[in-house]
């Protein structure tokens, strides 16, 4: 191990032996602060009860540019079903291991050293870079980036274009640029029966048997057709639980939750009267409760995703394929205060898992890319 | 409480003063075979496990006619529910109150009576007489009636018509007898499915979508017509369970559970068959087990069914309804031997309910037409 690495992975192997499990920063953004500050930065530390963010800027004109991330890291699971101690930062076969090397220390590592090189080479650049980090991203996303947008909002001051660093590559760097997200909405239903005597069936009201019919036109419903960015919106049920567990009772309820991720074709109210209309076709009596975890975002092509696209193309040769499929990330948050957004990191294949692991090589191309995005934009 | 009651109310009140809840007998079937065994019947008690069962006989030629019953009652549920102390046997306004007064304590006091009363009458009727009594029939009814029947058939032993005292009346005594009951088949049904990301539908399959059809079509179906004796056979699901409890997770398999309360126009293999074609006409990959809790009988119109109602007739002037409908009894293991059976007894309005309670002219007209039977089939 004493073979020397880029100034990107020695970064990232800093950040990996902080074991920042979420929502512990560990000293993380310290470390990333104290650079930013010797660039010019202007630092803030922002602890929200258990989550440390840091909201950094260099410069107050516009265009404002901002590096989006998180130094926290999901739970490593059984340490002994890894293969590297999983805060050890080791390198094996071009390979950076440990929680966080793909989601998402690697990326924050590309974005210092990007901005570092960035303004050695162009001191005078045009327009301001921040940074936004959380502590907060894998937990419940409630003491993080939200309340640091929250105050970026109360004092007025606009992100015009962010980077989010998730790893959206599928199979190699920069393959997949996320360039939206859907939204995801979630329905707690429950069913009104008439419990009773399964000898009896005539005395009861079976919310199971009423409900099936419903159930089916739900899961095959066709909500809409996507379009050019998103794919058609899709309602999964998650969680069916009725009966006492006695055998010979019909239960009086039946509990029911489903998921709609949903694209930018269809918004929450129209989804939920739809859904209210189904079951009133179907005559069932129920109670309904919603949850509105993220609403739909998109940035449509425009300077940010050509930019992007472009450097990723001029570092890896890969025409890059910008999508909107996949689960929710703190992008939502950013993009609701109408900033373009687009996510752009390593190969995600790994993350969340035991032996999670990036390839050096495309964190230093990482940094390659982020600095010809600051470059394009921002000079 | 200094009043005179009637033999049968005496017996009655005394039953239900011995604390008999399942499997306990409290000392009942003593009280009741010292009875017998001063009118000459050969008494055997046969204790299983937990279970104090009575296989008493006076006779040995045929026709052989038996009463059956038990002395084991529900629980009481909380105390201070009650109007009187639920194993007080008080007597308010004509009503005998207490657990058991209807189920079935007020029968077997009637049956008891009965028998005394025509043996006096007549010593010298024809065939024999016998009581088959349990102290398991509200339990799991495993060390109960079955085994006494097992016992009787293993010496080749043969019952030819069998009253059961369960409580059979719907508004007033004798309007209703049971002439049969439905078989009871429960099934435990797991669709598997494959667990996935709610926000990655196409990587999993969603066993409760893939399900809803085939079981909308469970629900939905004619199994059969049902016939003179039986009402349609019916189709309930009691259970059905599927999740991880995440809101974000497919799950990868759901567990149903299901009962069948058939009729003799259809068996329990019938019903196996069909459900899996239902099952594999929908393409579903399922593990399927199957409890068989009871199969159904029948005693058609006969000696033992016609003399029945002519006694209601005579003793309560109602023309009695015989109906197959309702739970399962003793009566579905002695009709098994090939034995005809049908149920009498009290109103059943207030069974396994707190303030349990039968009127007392009920229980002294159930002993008449319990004796005009003897009466009627052995002399």
């Amino acid at each position: 191990m004493s073979e020397t690495h880029s100034e990107v992975v020695a970064l990232a192997r800093a950040l990996i032996q902080r074991p920042s499990v979420t929502p512990e920063d560990a000293g993380c953004q310290a470390m990333i602060n104290a650079r930013l500050s010797a660039l010019g930065f202007n630092v803030e530390e922002h602890f929200f009860v258990d989550t440390l963010n840091t909201w950094a800027r260099k410069g107050s004109e516009g265009p404002h540019f901002c590096f989006a991330g998180h130094t926290d890291v999901v739970p490593v699971g059984n340490e002994r079903d890894w293969r590297y101690p999983p805060f050890s930062g080791e390198i094996h076969d071009g390979m950076l291991h440990g929680r966080g090397a793909a989601d998402m220390k690697g990326s924050l590592a590309a974005m210092v050293v990007a901005t570092e090189r960035f303004i050695a080479r162009f001191p005078n650049h045009k327009g301001s870079i921040s940074f936004l980090i959380t502590s907060d991203e894998e937990g419940p996303f409630i003491n993080g980036t939200t309340k640091v947008v929250d105050l970026l909002e109360a004092r007025d001051e606009k992100i015009d274009m962010c980077l989010v660093g998730e790893p959206s590559s599928r199979d190699s760097l920069g393959d997949v640029v996320k360039n939206g997200r859907r939204g995801s909405l979630t329905g707690h239903l429950t069913i009104k029966g008439i419990q009773g005597h399964v000898a009896y069936p005539h005395l009861a009201r079976n919310p199971i048997h009423q409900s099936t019919p419903a159930l089916t036109e739900l899961s095959t419903t066709q909500w809409d057709q996507g379009n050019a960015f998103f794919p058609a919106t899709s309602f999964q049920i998650s969680n069916i639980h009725g009966g006492t567990g006695a055998g010979n009772v019909i239960p009086g309820s039946l509990d029911v939750q489903f998921n709609f991720r949903f694209s930018t074709e269809v918004t929450a109210e129209q989804l939920k009267v739809r859904v209210c209309e189904i079951l009133d076709k179907h005559g069932l009596d129920y109670d309904l409760h919603w949850t509105l975890n993220g609403l739909p975002f998109l940035t449509e092509p425009g300077p940010l995703l050509n930019v992007t696209l472009d450097a990723i193309k001029t570092v890896t040769g890969i025409d890059a394929n910008p999508e909107t499929t996949g689960g929710t990330s703190d992008g939502r948050f950013i993009a609701q205060t109408g900033c373009k957004v687009i996510e752009l990191g390593p190969v995600n294949a790994t993350i969340h898992q035991v032996n999670e692991c990036v390839s050096t090589e495309s964190l230093d191309q990482l940094a390659e890319i982020y600095e010809l995005i600051l470059e394009k934009l921002l000079t």
